[in-house]
């Protein structure tokens, strides 16, 4: 069984680790697409979608994840409307399994015809993305503990948290 | 004379049906144009266009309109912008006269050289989207009295107004 | 039960009229899809949507259809790719059958689950919309007979054969 | 050396005018891109990309700017994401610097390898668009002293201010 | 008045050049509007919208054109279908009139309510855009005659005509 | 050093394969970029963008590549035009080098900036994807050893070679 896990990792986070590690021992495959793959440098979505992909490949390595075994690729569209699991339908393996907490999503799985997966709650509180952005904003260092690693450095190595700062104080 | 008469329709009210009854006593033909026809699940767009298809002819026969001389079919555009009219143009049987009470909607159609017609108010404050969909995302069965039987009926048999609260507790 | 018929009707023609009577005796209701409705103005394409939408009312007024009974509406997609019934169905009550002698349109059908009724060809050879539009840019009034009295009136109306000989000399 | 000078212009006002101006007397050449050009009739975008085209020649006329020195055109999309400077690339003669003030655009330049020009702020507190929008929405007429006159009489010519203001009572 | 000259000036030549003084004789203002403008790379359409803004004001300054009276800039669209002119009314100050030779822009243009005017043909035989392309692909310098001069040296300069050859041998 | 090899992959054969094999040698990661990623079930593009994903990860796996290495994901856009190398880089991860034999795509990517390697060609009249889909058409299996045996029978299992020779039958 194939399990299709949908975010949009504005950053990628020991939270979303957990869920892929959690869905390793259920599924045989994982397929994570990144979601708002067009949208970059705004406060709700400062990364790019390449960018996103090095964050979930990073995070994965460090995490010895078997990549033979997970599946991640970026669409343009956000999670929105009706039409989006057809659309990744077009772009992706086939799944059996939709993985989401979301009610929304949820809804759209189950008017989609999928099995809907509810993936435990790995300390949401603390592991939330929101939040982290938050934190970059406020250049609270606190962040570097709540992504993998090699998240933290490759953020800090392109500047990610300066241009979300950039991005807060921008009225254009 | 053809007159158009575009809404959203999120969802059909009894509001609706006095304008369209009204515009029967008046011109040859109504073309009833659904807008924002590619959004739904969200809280301003509930309804797929395809639904609000089966809302406008449930009511129509509700009622037992003419359906002979009430055309109507959805745009994927919203009526923002300059180029909406220009559009539904290329979409629509020609037209004669636009039908809004909508201060930006009569400015565009002014602009695009059209006759506008002021609809009378059939007791706006009681039918009205905004709050019959607030009505939804409260659990508050009143919004049943708002609309023809039959679109009442529709919306529950798709558990239309379970997701638009599915919808509002989404942060996605 | 209800059934999709998609097609581009350029233009809508005897044989078309023929399949939509026909489909009234099988099933409860018959939604007429008008495809390709962004393009207008080309060989292949030479009605806009709008125009389409007139040749079909005419033509069921005509022959006295039952207007409670048959759908029809234009989508700005053309029939091509493996996205577009996925596209219909955000903007179409729902359907159970789709109808088409086209072998990439069945496998389409197919593919997204849905049952395949194959029309008769009501003489295929002699209403055929290719062969109409080559007898409109070779000004050869015997395509007059293959449409119906009112559809026939309509175009002329427009200059739409007319139309049809212009873009056929263009280059642009 | 060319500098790239983007902006939405709604309305073009003096301070845009004085940038303009400063800037060309130290470049050879000014390429001014009009963004959001398929926006319009909104309150945050009030003008059409021509209608923002006639006030940008209009001011250049008035203060006998070099039309020979000064480029400028509309693109549709907004300077927002990552990808605008390379879509404005295919659309405009090359240039080497881009000139703003705004964190975010400074951003994206410079991750795009252009050069940076901060333009000095020309009492930013009065040339200000988002005041003169304000102003106009109020019908407080002080915002004629804030554009080029033959601005004014522009906006005023296609009723631009009134348009606004039925754009504020708008809630469709 | 002012007149609306489209074309997609693959490259800019001579009859184009020829057209733009006879216009400037009839009217106050020349719109020339580059279509096809986010196309390049191909044998169609081989030099990308800025590319082709170079040409054009290489020419005007070459043949010392008053730039007050030109107005010039990209659209994406080209000038097929119904809507293109609708589009281009909302990117350009408005016009009176549009100017072309071929048979289906002038149905657009009386469709859409303008007045048209048909430029005489300056020797079109020589001056053809797709007799220039031609020649490039067969490497054949005749086409520098049939360009400005500064036209010929910016496509040199950005070896236009090599890409054009690698554009023609290619099959992806 | 990351090198990025774009193709269609309609289908992924033993060519493609080869290509992989060599790069692997050559550089640390490399970039396999889908494209014309939203068209199937056409002559020239058959397969969906999900299916092509299937059919490179079948490859991959039964030649034992290393997973890790190689990163394969869809866009949307063709290698047309002079903006789809800039689209990538919003998708990719960055890279250095652009693989590639078609004179075309050399010329975008050096106008882009970026080194060029040219693959050697493993017996290009043997490995070709046109000459396959040719073979399925003609219903040859010849086409059975051009491709990895774990590609045949995924085509095999989703009776893509029947899909293909009914879009041939298809004159929609």
């Amino acid at each position: 069984m194939r399990a299709l896990f949908p975010g949009r990792f504005q950053p990628f986070h020991l939270g979303h680790l957990a869920v892929i590690e959690w869905l390793l021992t259920k599924y045989d495959e994982i397929i994570v697409v990144i979601g708002s793959g067009k949208d970059s440098h705004s406060i709700y979505n400062p990364f790019t979608a390449g960018e996103r992909m090095v964050m979930i490949r990073n995070g994965l390595k460090e995490y010895n994840m078997d990549f033979k075994r997970v599946i991640f690729f970026p669409i343009l569209e956000s999670f929105t409307g009706g039409l989006w699991i057809r659309i990744i339908e077009q772009y992706s393996p086939k799944f059996d399994v939709i993985v989401s907490g979301n009610p929304l999503v949820v809804t759209n799985a189950k008017e989609a015809g999928y099995i809907v997966d509810l993936p435990p709650m790995f300390n949401r509180d603390l592991y939330n993305a929101t939040k982290i952005r938050k934190l970059m904003i406020e250049n609270d260092n606190k962040w570097s503990e709540l992504v993998p690693k090699s998240v933290y450095e490759f953020i800090k190595e392109i500047k990610g948290d300066e241009r979300l700062r950039d991005v807060a104080k921008s009225d254009y």
